[in-house]
């Protein structure tokens, strides 16, 4: 969850989390009395307790192998490939089996912006009315973990175990590459200026969309680091 | 919603009906100042203004032809045929073709009674952890209207185009990034003789376990360009 500021969300979030059985709850820069008086919630034990608490979206999900962001949809124009709830929790409990997953839900008022965005491998969507897209957040994240848990039934039955090759790079590896390849970028000309805001989000993006291979990440780095070097020691 | 006490709560599930395309909310002795609190909330409007009120389940209910009972199970030996939420819906959308179906759900504090219970048909539901079942309500009308929603639309048409950000590149342009990139990997001495059979065969896999997205391969062959010309221009 990033920057929530209603307690009773955080709480009611948490409560959803326990009753379908998704007990890894991380917060990035919640209103801090908010998260406080959620933390000391009748019931809200063990799962709020346990809550990890980040300053950034990066360093919240960098151990994971995927990363959904939840919108409503709204004013913005999305860069990223949106999938309704449906499908999307099918591919998430898919890469369930291989690694962990993060599924980010953004303040109550604004949602996710554009730089949660860049850190989202794809988008969710709950189906909802035209008319009134915008869901409650607690109601949310208890529809989301909902879906999860059902379609998670269905997958159990079919899984497998997947090679190195199969296995997804973490957010931490497609980080490293991201910043190798800005880093590129910029000591090519391709970027003129050092990396704006925007031009970092559409890298991230770009890099985000290659279906990166556990196994390949280290080859990926490497490659990187000698071009970055050759680039920078051929300039000077 | 039957004996409905807390404001926060009437107003959630008016808010998930209204996301959901659920329009008739009827409530059944709610506490009154929590009603009247509910009905003046920012963005109820319509909905809440036209819930209707009622003393007793029984009139709520008298027009419906089926009445089915929400329960997070619990303590009380039911005496009704209980169904998971996922197939109930199916069956309550079966029926919502010929009549009106009412949906209980009961106080925050003790769910339905058996004398409310004794007005369902059948009750329902949503499969939660054994651990910790009881859901808040608002987030159980949100599952459940979610639910609805989802089963309702099953016949709508699953076909749907792929937009440029799932399709793949097409193989001509994966083998141009791979050109590129052994170009940038011999010229910054990553690879050190020309390429060999084996590397560029090497790179050449690497290059097509990316899944790379139609729509991101000229990037991706710009950003190469100029990395090799760099390479290149800073060498000579």
């Amino acid at each position: 969850m990033v920057r929530t500021r209603n307690p009773l969300n955080i709480g009611a979030a948490a409560r959803a989390m326990s009753n379908f059985g998704f007990l890894h709850l991380r917060v990035v820069n919640p209103y801090e009395p908010a998260f406080r008086e959620a933390r000391s919630a009748v019931g809200a034990a063990t799962l709020l307790a346990n809550a990890e608490q980040y300053t950034s979206v990066a360093d919240a999900v960098a151990d994971c192998s995927l990363v959904v962001g939840t919108t409503a949809l709204g004013r913005r124009e999305l860069q990223h490939a949106l999938r309704p709830l449906q499908s999307g929790a099918g591919l998430i409990n898919r890469q369930l089996r291989s690694g962990r997953v993060a599924l980010l839900f953004g303040s109550e008022k604004t949602g996710l912006s554009n730089q949660d965005f860049s850190h989202c491998h794809w988008l969710m969507r709950i189906p909802t009315r035209e008319e009134h897209s915008s869901m409650n957040l607690g109601q949310a994240v208890a529809v989301c973990l909902y879906e999860l848990a059902r379609s998670g039934q269905k997958e159990k039955s079919k899984a497998v175990g997947l090679s190195d090759k199969q296995r997804i790079a973490t957010v931490g590896e497609f980080e490293r590459i991201t910043a190798l390849l800005l880093d590129a970028l910029q000591a090519s000309g391709y970027l003129n200026e050092g990396p704006t805001a925007s031009s970092e989000e559409k890298v991230r993006r770009l890099v985000r969309r290659l279906h990166l291979p556990a196994g390949d990440a280290e080859v990926w780095l490497g490659m990187l680091r000698q071009i970055v070097w050759k680039v920078r020691s051929g300039k000077g």
